[in-house]
């Protein structure tokens, strides 16, 4: 089957019927509803930028399956081409929508999953990794969307799975059938579920062998029988209700639409299982997934850097300011700060490496560094952002005020710039920027993908500490310095003794 | 007339007649509007805790007109203890409203406008300074509260009133008349006004010989003819209307309710009128305005950021981890950001000064230096904030999924936290969170009583760099450095010529 | 007897005989010793200020012992007056001599031991603080100055003083006699050692039972038998045998003369002691003294701020771009750090309180904010001075290149400024910003008064996280809003209620 | 000629004779002057590490002219590879030696002056680039060290070369001849001089008409006549002289020697002019010679990184706090921001371009980016390495103290760490640490390769606002949203006026 495009993908989606749930009410036609479309139209454009050939680097790729060309967001990495080429199209989109495209976390999982079991067969035997090769053949051949879902709740954070109190906080499997397994929990912030056509499941840390129920891994449809999807809310969802304007971005909507997915006894068939038990490779999956999803904040997040950079540009012109010292001081960090994300991004693709399995995967020291970077830099952006839009960001009366007969002449009076200006888009672009920096954009650059923690944490295991201290124990001579004996002809211990004479 | 409690001032509210708009329509009932009604119960709050003798000292002062007592939002301060005792009001009524609670702009152009008038009629021969007084003891009488209105639209930024296409960029003086005079204009971003009293207005910055106009200050009535207010959006408004959970703190609302006020021809009696035209104090007043409202930034965002530590910290310990290092260094900085801010308004407070006309006012120097670092930390500690609470800040669902008798279980059961605890209390400690840390309150930071480049520009004016330039001088030898000379008994150049020897 | 002048302070340093070693050497006549005259220079304007009435404010207290006018350096505080006097002194001297002038860490202990001994006796029964107050009298009667010797060497940090596994890491009494206690070990980097008359040796950390004979605390002449003191070595510290400029500031060298205090054995008279074995007071008197210590910090810190500030001025202007938007940016940026400290350590001297003993103490956790900031803010503002100065920080020639009849010619045309400017005098203001920003003051701020981590565990302690959450509780509802009960007339249960219907 | 060793280096120096001051007199044997011969090491190291074959892929390349073998520092790039190997074997280096090896400034100018020239010519029909590949023939086969001499003294920096008091404060012609020019002025701050073999000079800023004299490029051997060369101080220079630990890095030293070349009426033939009055050119060359220096920063400079990284890694280990969640924190820090400025150095190179001249040039803007955060960066792991040291970083007494048979012992003892370990190793690497971290390595991250002004002007220049503000435009519709419109087969207006419905 050939790729679809981003209209063919939205009409993909009527025919699922996932069980769905927002402000507490069933939602039945998740396309048209007016909460959702913004989201779904983001996601579309990961699947229509794929149609024109100006991005044909980007969005599409050869599979490694099958041949075809395939659009990137299915596609496992086979080169370090294929990774620089991903957070490119990471970059393209973010530009495209200026939010979240949803659709990269599924893109992630299937990658994780591919190189682990991979790894899992050869030492426990099992055959994952071949079917699930199957599964990702299914997911081409039919350009699918898939969430990828890997927070559980959590319960409380100082006990680990099989000791908290109740056992649903982290999904599990409840009973073995000779079909498949019964799932029971939920995942939490689960990105475009509510419009993608399939969930994949990964467990969210390294397990004990106390925990090895719940390291379990597989990929069901969305709609697949008690499976729940609460829909969360973000800043401002309610304004696109309001007009086109308030919302600021009102075609594309804000972060990713997560969901809590619950599975109430979800059965899922033995090949849609990818792990069940393996608790010793819960770690490299969560790690393996991590390090992907970690690589590509440089991307989507530096996307939303140029919009907002350029909407910032755009209010300085408008303001009369563009030249002002002050100014093109804060536009210069701005594009500092960003591009230095996007080096982050760029240089663990380029230092990437071939796995196992012969897929392709980040380098994951620099992709940490990356995320670390976007979760204190975005802020920081986005202040600035602010700082050149000036006090209107939190002040603009509404668009049904701007409409108004009675006060519309003063809003258009009052809010405009420079003389011959627009004061419509003068709003809209205040309103564009209030969207973006205003709200669920910076904490979804601070906990997607992990927490700061996370990343440090793992920056610190791979710090190499050791080989550090070897030369710098090198440097003052507690180790032999071979190059330094070679260029003065002498031991360090001969060197001193005669230089001092 | 008594101080008034806070039930009092919310009734007073009634007798007012204001031309208000908000989304669109004409609000005749401003009190019972509901997007309005949480921002009357945090201005409230400024005449009730007044009422209680545990917090006299902070929130009551004796008037220097009539030797009563009065609120302090209503009092010109007579001495340091003054100075100091209004930051910590402001810090105090942060800690109780987790908001803007708006009655501090009038505060500070009341105190602002007495010291200029009182330096301009000394210069001019007017008699500004005793009409003002009157306009004092009326406010004081009947415990007003009144809104501050100083930001002008501006129009192109890169010009000065006269100088912009449309004359009204800038409220200006259209026509003086025997018994008063009539302006024409806007202003922008003010905050509380939908329920004030009345009205006081400044200009908004330092005017030339050609901007004589545009100096103008007076004071009127909120419903006085021909004033329209139009109120701004807030983050997330509308979701006060969903039930008192998602909108965090549904009681107090969010930033101050700013409004456009549209002057459109207003009559002013000259009784109410405290420049006209002496554009050589429109700096001075609006640097002394605010120099007081700057100060007051590391009070009222300091009892915010009391909340918000509060809240994080009520999380941690939810989730179990209150006790990490991680954790706990994220709540020590929340802590030293917040208490480095209380320091500035302390010390800006305890550094000022009498004026001329016998009311104190703070040191500039620090009070700029107050309002910069908020302008910063409050982003840091909210961020830090959001990182201790966890990805579910973006993706909660909404309070009626919570209440909904066919997914409600399931958020019940999967948002909550430790054993035992409440999740409907988490999920509202959350929301509270997102009200205060992912929202509007940041850029009002960054952007009330002046932006971070104006008090750059102030630091740097007042940063008395000759002194510090003599200072560095006498260290080299450049001048003479006595007390060395003394210590020694020789001359710099005898020191070192003998030392050498 | 009166208050000595500087020069009567070096005087009196010749009759002493510490033991003294510096660069492997014997130092037998340390007031001529050339690596320690500047040191001794800075330590003598702490006296030669006290003698001219233009600081009697600052430098000058009156004695709660004697009645007698003092130098602020002997002074227990008697009042906020005193505490707030106490670090514009320290602001005053850091101007003055643009680097540590030593003495504040003999004044923070006489006030730690004075407040410690007296709760101490209190609790014990013991007659310290009678024994203090005796010392004191004679410490302020002579004008001494005191080195406060705090921190040991510590060895394994991860173990406590007994169990080290060379008891002597930690300063300990190894003998209690009839007429006094022997003690052994040592105490490392201790301020101007070299050039005080006393040293008061008190514990430096909080101690359990088995750590009892480590609580020690006691005051013995500088050159008391058994006692050897090892000097550092700083930053550049052999450029002052070049001549007056290369070193920056000659006259009064940089940091303040660490040294090593070794204890051999050394015999302490029973009137001298002040702590032996009570060990639930090691950790109230080591508080008590960092409480003061790192208020101080903003005081001399920001003294040598102005200095630097001023240096760097003088550059911009030499360089002929005072003006230059940039520049003047990074000189607001300066102010607004420096004055951010010298808020701290204001507002945690006005916000001090009387102890049990009558003595005056800080703020404790503004204290650790103020130096919490200095460890951190201090390396921005030297960052940004040299920025300022350009790279010839790092590349001038020597003094004697510049008098060289060679090449001198060279080095004056080359390195000047603007056309009329001296190129000495730019070379030297050059070496005094390389001598305070590029250096060892820099962790100076960091380590003095405890590192960092100190701090933010005592910000962490003192923190007030319960009252904190208890205001977020209310907030939500959690806890009774007694205020806004009052304001609406209607518990928040009724409030929400009504308000929806 | 083959490539040389170190060895041989350092021998080919002694056939030299340049007129060399340093601390007022004339240094007759360069090699063996204690001050200079640290940095001659570290030079040396450039040629001893390209003879061994497990560096080959880093110090070695293929020259385009010759198709011999050479060392990396004389080589054009040829392609991205060619990029990426140079900063790799900056990072290299930086472990190896701890500090500047130098090279890298002329390796930037022969690749500055290689694409310019080919650019000059086919504008202006010259024929510098046929010359200057002459001279590249030349520096190949000999494997020679060029010191680039860029930055000229500047005077009055607010004034341009030709408006300056003394016209010589930028370098330029006062003769042309038949054979050659005569040249006049002086570039300071120049690394390496004092140990190359060539001087290559570039003007220092772009020029108008009036300063063409001032446009003129050249390489002259390091000891032609009229030249004086006047070595700069650096921290704590003479301390080599005191024995190998309390420089630290005795064998290597600090920074890279900086001089003041002093051009006083020097010759130039025609073959060694590669500009001489395009001054339409001056302003591409310094970019392009700069673009190249800054994208080194990432590399050498995180070399340093890594040794620091290790030192203080071990000086935590030593002290027994390696596993302190503190520690560890800031442990993770360093790497994060080490690899941060690292990844912008890779990708500044991945995303290089061909020249019309067919070499290879980084990404320009990256390569500001890379520099601009090295400029802040570099202080802030210095600083975490100085926290994680600890106070004995600025209070060691000297190593003749160590050495001293009478206080020996007690600094042995006492400044010892862990149970059986050595304190003379402690103490080393404290000086180690001491030596990159406190001193002139700091502001010559701040200052070399331009200061952090320049670098944000040009990321203000190249941060493209006008592609970023069509972005934004597109996204709020003023700019029509092509791919919106085939996702939602509808214009936007229709999208919105339907979807209200």
């Amino acid at each position: 089957m050939a790729m679809m495009s981003g209209k063919e993908y939205i009409e993909s989606l009527r025919k699922l019927k996932p069980r769905v749930y927002a402000f507490g009410e069933r939602v039945e036609n998740v396309v048209d509803y007016p909460m959702f479309r913004p989201h779904i139209n983001a996601a579309a454009m990961t699947y229509e930028l794929a149609m024109h050939p100006e991005f044909e680097q980007e969005m599409t790729a050869i599979s490694n399956l099958t041949g075809e060309k395939i659009n990137r967001f299915t596609h496992v990495h086979q080169s370090i081409d294929d990774l620089v080429n991903k957070v490119k199209m990471m970059r393209l989109l973010g530009q495209k929508t200026a939010t979240c495209f949803q659709r990269c976390v599924g893109l992630d999982g299937l990658n994780g999953v591919y190189i682990t079991t991979y790894d899992m067969d050869r030492k426990h035997g099992t055959d994952y990794h071949e079917k699930f090769k199957e599964y990702l053949r299914y997911v081409q051949d039919n350009d699918l969307m898939l969430a990828g879902a890997m927070s559980d709740p959590k319960g409380d954070r100082s006990l680990r799975p099989h000791q908290q109190d109740d056992p649903d906080m982290y999904v599990h499997v409840v009973e073995k059938k000779d079909d498949g397994i019964v799932v029971r929990g939920a995942k939490a912030h689960i990105t475009g579920t509510v419009n993608a056509h399939e969930i994949i499941v990964m467990p969210t840390r390294a397990m004990g062998d106390e925990d090895k129920d719940y390291a379990v891994c597989f990929a069901v449809p969305v709609d697949t029988e008690n499976i729940t999807l609460i829909f969360g809310r973000q800043t401002n969802d309610t304004r696109r209700l309001d007009g086109e304007i308030d919302a600021g971005n009102a075609k594309y909507g804000i972060v990713g639409g997560e969901t809590l997915i619950v599975f109430d006894d979800v059965f899922v068939p033995w090949d849609r299982v990818f792990m069940c038990g393996e608790n010793d490779f819960a770690g490299q999956l969560v790690e393996t997934f991590a390090g992907f999803h970690r690589s590509n904040y440089g991307g989507c997040k530096v996307g939303l850097a140029d919009v907002v950079t350029g909407a910032a540009f755009w209010m300085a012109e408008n303001n009369g300011v563009e030249k002002s010292p002050y100014i093109r001081d804060l536009m210069a960090e701005m594009v500092g700060m960003a591009e230095t994300c996007w080096s982050c991004s760029l240089a663990c693709s380029y230092q990437g490496s071939k796995t196992n399995s012969g897929a392709y995967t980040i380098n994951p020291l620099l992709a940490n560094v990356t995320k670390l970077n976007i979760t204190r830099l975005t802020y920081e952006w986005m202040r600035l952002a602010q700082d050149i839009t000036g006090g209107q960001i939190i002040t603009l009366p509404s668009e049904k005020d701007l409409r108004s007969p009675e006060v519309g002449k003063y809003i258009d009076k009052y809010f405009g710039g420079k003389a011959g200006s627009s004061t419509k888009d003068r709003i809209h672009m205040v309103r564009l920027i209030e969207n973006m920096a205003v709200g669920a954009g910076l904490p979804e650059a601070l906990h997607g993908a992990g927490s700061p923690q996370a990343q440090k944490m793992m920056i610190g295991r791979r710090g190499d500490f050791e080989t550090k201290k070897g030369i710098a124990e090198t440097i003052i001579g507690v180790k032999p310095d071979k190059y330094f004996e070679e260029i003065t002809g002498k031991t360090e211990d001969e060197y001193f003794a005669e230089f001092r004479d």
